[in-house]
C-alpha cells in the first residue's frame, strides 16, 4: 500500500468518527464553503452565474447519498426536480449529476428506477443532461444495470461514471462501447479493497490515461474528470496527434479546485465544466476530497483551529 | 523534468568523458560482468545452457553499435552469422537481437538492408528469430522502414521494438498492426528530449501498460520488457482478465537484473528470455543500464574503488 493510499484510508476511518464528524460539522463549515457552492439552490445558481463569465459550466450536484428511506429518496428526487427546472429557466448548458443511492437504490433498484425516469424526463423537457455518479464498489454492477435500463427506457440523456482504479474497468468499458454511452472517467475516491482496486498509485493512473484514450477511440463522449496537470497535458497533445476534436471530448474538474487552470483550458477552446456540490448533506464529499489530497487536510486543520 | 530524467541526463552525459571511459573500461570490467555474459561467444553460450536449466530463454545480443565504416558493419555481421549458426547447433529456442546501427544504418540504409537479408536467410534455415533493438529517436523512422522493407521480401522472423517513452509510439504501433509484426515493448533507455519524448515518468508508465494492452488485444504477439514488479503482475492480471493465453505474449528481462523473478515467472508457466549481450563492445550498453537504475551506480563505483 502506497502513501496514498493508507493516508486515504486514514482519513476515510477517521471520518466515521462521531467526534470527528460533530467537529468538522460545526466548525468546518468556513473550510467546506472552499469546495461547496452553498446550502440552498439559489447560492449554487449565483456560483453558476460566476463560472459562465469565465466561460466554464457547471454540473450541479445536489448533496445527498446512501438515504434508508423512501421518504428521502422521494424528498431528494423533488429537489433535483425543482433543480432541473431552475436551470430550464437559464441560458446556459444544463447539466446535473446525482448519486443513485440518493435515490433510494439500497432500497429497492426498482424505486430508484421509477425516481429517475421522471427526472430524466422533466430533464429531457429543459434539454438537462443527467449524470449518475459512480459509487462505490458494491454499487457498480446495480448503476451499470439501471444505466442499460434507462436506454431501454428511451433516456440518452444521462451516462455514467467509471473509476479507473478499480480493476473491472475496462471491461465495464468495453460493454458501454456498442450503446455509444458518454462516460466520465476519474480515478475513484472511495476506499477499495486490493481484490478490487489497484492500490499502487501508478496503476490507477495508467488505467487512466487508457480508459480515456479507448473512450475516444471509440466514438464515446468522454468527460475527462482529473486535475492531475500532466495528464490534463497529455490528453490535450494526444487528441491532436490523433485528430479528435474539442467536440468528442471535455474536461472535468471540482469546484475550487484548481481554478486557474479550469479558466485556462476553457480560454483555449476546451469544454469545461465544474462539478458545483450544493446542499446541506456536504460531509461524506467534504471527507472523500480531503482523503483524496493531503493538502487539503492543512487547510482544513488550520480552519478548525481558527473556527 | 523529474528525478529519474535529470539522473539519466547526468550520467549518460558523464559516460561521454573520456577520462570516464577509460576508467570504466580498465578498472569497471568486473561489474560489468553482472550485466555481460562475456568477451566471446562461447561464454554467452555457457550463459544460455545455464539459463535453461531454469526454464529461461536467451537473446543472444552481440555487442556492437554505431559503427563508422562498412567493414566494421561487415565484420559485425559476419559475427552474428556466426553466433546464428552456433545456436542452429543447440536445441534450445533461437533467438537474436541486434542493433541496424551495427550493420551500418547510419551508411547506408541500402548496406543495412543487405547485410540484414544475408543475416535473416541464415536465421531462417535455423528457426531463429531475429530482433531489431530501436536505437535513439532519430533512427526510429529508419528502422521501422527497414522492417517493412524486410516483411515485404518475404522474412517474417523479425520484428521491432517501440519505446514507451517516445510521443510518437501509439501510432506506431497502429502501423503495425495490419502487418501483425511481433512486437517487444520497453520504455526506452536514451536521452531525449521533451518534444519527442514523455519526461514524466508516470507518463512513460502509463503508455508502456496501454502499448502492451493495445499490442495484445490487436493479435501482436507482445514481448513485454520490463523489470516493474506492480507492471509485471499487472500484465499477468490483465492478460488473465482478457482471456489472453501465455501462448500470445512473453515477458523478457535483462541477463543479471532481477533473476529470481525470472526464474518465479518462468516456473509459472509464461515464457520468460534473458537478453544476453555479450562482447567486448560493452561501454554504451552498460552505461545506458547504469543511467536507468541508480541502484546500479552504487554497485559500480565501489567496483571501480575496490579495483
Amino acid at each position: 500500500m502506497d502513501f496514498n493510499q493508507s493516508y486515504r484510508s486514514f482519513v476515510l476511518a477517521l471520518a466515521q468518527n462521531q467526534r470527528i464528524k460533530h467537529l468538522v460539522l460545526t466548525r468546518g463549515r468556513k473550510f467546506a464553503r472552499r469546495f461547496i457552492a452553498g446550502d440552498t439552490l439559489e447560492e449554487a445558481l449565483q456560483v453558476v452565474e460566476a463560472l459562465e463569465r469565465d466561460r466554464i459550466h457547471a454540473i450541479l450536484d445536489l448533496l445527498g447519498e446512501m438515504v434508508t428511506s423512501e421518504a428521502q429518496a422521494r424528498q431528494f428526487q423533488r429537489e433535483i426536480i425543482r433543480l432541473v427546472q431552475a436551470l430550464g429557466e437559464r441560458p446556459y448548458p444544463r447539466y446535473v449529476a446525482l448519486k443513485l443511492t440518493q435515490l433510494g437504490l439500497d432500497i429497492s433498484e426498482d424505486l430508484a428506477f421509477s425516481l429517475m425516469e421522471e427526472i430524466l424526463s422533466e430533464a429531457r423537457q429543459h434539454d438537462c443532461f443527467v449524470r449518475m455518479d459512480m459509487e462505490d464498489s458494491p454499487r457498480v454492477d446495480a448503476t451499470l444495470r439501471m444505466y442499460r435500463r434507462l436506454r431501454e427506457a428511451g433516456f440518452d440523456n444521462t451516462g455514467v461514471v467509471l473509476q479507473s482504479y478499480l480493476k473491472r474497468t475496462e471491461q465495464d468499458l468495453q460493454a458501454l462501447i456498442p450503446l455509444k454511452a458518454p462516460v466520465r472517467i476519474v480515478k475513484g475516491a472511495y476506499k477499495e479493497p486490493p481484490e478490487v482496486a489497484f492500490q499502487d498509485k501508478r496503476l490507477v493512473d495508467a488505467q487512466f490515461v487508457l480508459l480515456c484514450k479507448k473512450a475516444m477511440e471509440n466514438g464515446l463522449y468522454t468527460a475527462i474528470a482529473s486535475h492531475d496537470p500532466q495528464i490534463i497535458q497529455e490528453m490535450k497533445r494526444w487528441t491532436a496527434q490523433m485528430g479528435i476534436g474539442p467536440d468528442r471530448f471535455e474536461f472535468q474538474l471540482l469546484y475550487g479546485v484548481r481554478r486557474d487552470e479550469q479558466k485556462k483550458l476553457a480560454a483555449e477552446g476546451y469544454t469545461v465544466r465544474a462539478y458545483v456540490p450544493y446542499g446541506t448533506d456536504w460531509y461524506p464529499y467534504f471527507s472523500r476530497r480531503i482523503a483524496e489530497r493531503p493538502e487539503n487536510l492543512l487547510f482544513v486543520a488550520r480552519s478548525l483551529i481558527q473556527g
